[in-house]
């Protein structure tokens, strides 16, 4: 149990982050509680960071705009940042029912301060020397997630996801050995095994393929703290805090791995949509035309393809959030005679499909190999986008799990790396 | 509206205390705002001192019993904390939807400086240079009740109605005009109108009068912060949060007073039971010995009476809170035979009835009226205990209604003082 541990790292510091649903009942804080005594057990100094119990973050909120349709930032914050004080409060009496030695902090005790952008803010500094001191007398230190404090004493939040950033940010700190995020899964798999079955969790991944997964819509880890841990170097692993054993998925610096594998995942989603101007007269500035009345309404666009068309005008393709299709059509309706074009339409039945692998880098006919998997199942690419570890297209969004069950099986995903 | 204060308070600092009914819902938190509006509007300058919503810390306090059977202290400080930390986001919310400026605090932000007495801490200092700054740019500051921080930035409470402590204390500290404590009741009554429909609302009433009707079992105030009123000679009012009009209760010093009603109100409660030691011999020590037993079983004692009877021996009797009863009686009978006492005996179907007026201190025969009272409704007095303000006698319980309302009717509590 909890062998990678115990065999490779001895008498270490470990930051261990659990998420909502894994503090979301009374039994399920206990549970965490005798996960950390193991940990504590077997000799580790361990640092406790925790999430609100799910749920209640979407009540407080919901509250708050009871009172106020946009709920003032400041004041939000002050509502919001109570539910991990609930938590860490249970959680350190959890720990002292099993006899260990526990502390909680909020996030304005243990001094991580931040910016002052509410609901948003950005880590500017954490003092570690009350949590090194209670780590040192034997302590558990059970850290609230997702908060902080600005320089005026006024408490912060860092945003959705931001739990992970905090036990990230900490690890740095301390120069903990290791930053483990419990979520509900496992780890981090080639793709989900929802629709693969034979999808395959990956020992290790490197930070930039976690990026892009992340972004892709991996819900594994927030990637404000894959970027956090990347800069800071700090060893990540996910794991399942509903499973007693299981190693996780490291997240790894490039350089530590031996040998990459070419394609290490593939992400996909249906959350977006498609808009093209036809038409446009293909001269400087258009792009920016076009994209900026999008930008100006708070919109934001993923995907972008700009093609040359006949009679010196281009055709411009992009993405947004599916959400925000109808709103994003309007806009372009009305800027359309202002750059002359020629007719414009959209699309919201699409979905991305994409391949991620730092080995991309150096394997040539990656694409290819792509895009003839495709059209032997008779999937049409309707845009193509890459970026030097990773392969985006877009297509049809019935034929989406078709495209990801035969792309897994074309690059033998199913099958561990020698 | 409001006309005691327009009247006799112009541009005045106002400390305002809501109780956890005050604040029990989103609607009632959009009142309190709105009464707080009306005073900002007349010119005052307002502080408001909140509880948690009704039934939050309880809820709260049931979910640590889950985790640990006796909560950490400090821990449970840390979870309860949180009741009042929502009550002040939200209505610093619903301030600021009314246009006003507002900003709230945890007692932690304002620095009110406690001992590092967990679950009933002590007030040592607060710092009122944020505040003022914040009073004096047109905000309101909202301040959570009931919790502090000590000097080791731990987060600490002050026990059950706290919060009344923090309003009297930020009173004190920022040398206001007034505090007013807002809660279900429209001010102090001569006695309970639930009892005696004749029952009147006190215009004024003296700190000491409300110290004995407070400890009487009046719920009305908090007796600690009673008494933190009458050390720091803040002005107190107590007010209904539910009615739109109102001047409530002053409580005075009595050097404010031109001329004090003789009997300013009738206290009574059925929280206690009465014990006997028969036939102990009277000699010194005895009385240490049979309530030092007591009180070493942490169980509390209220009147006490002692009368010589024969042979050299002393009839000792006391009274407890009725849910001590047993365990006191067990204990007497332990110590039974070491005292020497002939017999232990005791009665848990009494009441206490207690007339309450600084003037019964220049007019005699207060009391002789209170027994010929009681005596022409044929009520036995089975046990008298006396203080320069106050009366108090025990009967057997069926008699307290009658008792309250013939000492109403005898000293004519329902006609105000000319």
């Amino acid at each position: 149990m909890y062998g990678f541990v115990s065999s490779s790292l001895i008498m270490a510091l470990i930051v261990q982050k659990y998420g909502g649903t894994s503090v979301g009942s009374i039994e399920r804080i206990r549970t965490v509680a005798e996960r950390v005594a193991k940990f504590k057990m077997i000799g580790h100094q361990v640092v406790v960071v925790l999430s609100a119990m799910s749920g209640e973050t979407n009540r407080l909120i919901a509250l708050a705009q009871q009172i106020q349709k946009e709920p003032d930032p400041r004041e939000l914050d002050v509502l919001i940042a109570t539910g991990e004080q609930v938590t860490i409060a249970l959680l350190a009496m959890a720990l002292k029912d099993l006899g260990l030695k526990a502390r909680s902090y909020t996030g304005s005790q243990v001094r991580i301060v931040t910016d002052s952008a509410h609901t948003k803010a950005r880590i500017l500094s954490i003092d570690e020397a009350q949590m090194r001191a209670d780590l040192d007398s034997g302590h558990v230190v059970v850290v609230a997630g997702f908060q902080g404090v600005d320089e005026m004493g006024d408490i912060t939040t860092l945003g959705r996801g931001g739990s992970d950033t905090t036990g990230v940010a900490l690890a740095a700190a301390l120069h903990a050995d290791e930053c483990q995020i419990y979520t509900d899964v496992d780890g981090v798999y080639t793709t989900d095994p929802r629709i693969v079955p034979e999808a395959r969790k990956l020992d290790t991944i490197t930070f930039e393929e976690m990026l892009e997964l992340a972004s892709l819509g991996s819900k594994v880890l927030q990637i404000r703290a894959v970027e956090f841990a990347g800069k800071y170097k700090v060893k990540l692993r996910v794991l399942s805090s509903f499973q007693e054993e299981g190693e996780g998925t490291l997240i790894t610096f490039e350089e530590d791995s031996m040998e990459q594998p070419i394609i290490s995942g593939i992400a996909f989603n249906r959350d977006e949509a498609k808009l093209t101007v036809l038409g446009v007269p293909d001269k400087p500035g258009i792009a920016a035309l076009i994209l900026g009345s999008v930008a100006d309404a708070n919109i934001d666009v993923d995907m972008i393809v700009q093609n040359i068309g006949a009679n010196n005008t281009t055709d411009f393709t992009f993405t947004v959030h599916r959400g925000e299709f109808k709103r994003a059509m309007d806009i372009l309706n009305q800027v359309k005679d202002e750059i002359g074009a020629r007719e414009v339409s959209g699309d919201d039945k699409i979905a991305k499909v994409s391949l991620v692998g730092v080995g991309m880098r150096t394997h040539a006919g990656v694409a290819s190999k792509m895009f003839r998997t495709l059209a032997a199942e008779n999937i049409n690419l309707q845009m193509i986008s890459t970026s030097e570890i990773k392969i985006s297209v877009v297509v049809e969004d019935k034929y989406m799990e078709l495209a990801v069950r035969a792309l897994h099986q074309a690059f033998e995903l199913d099958k561990a790396v020698a």
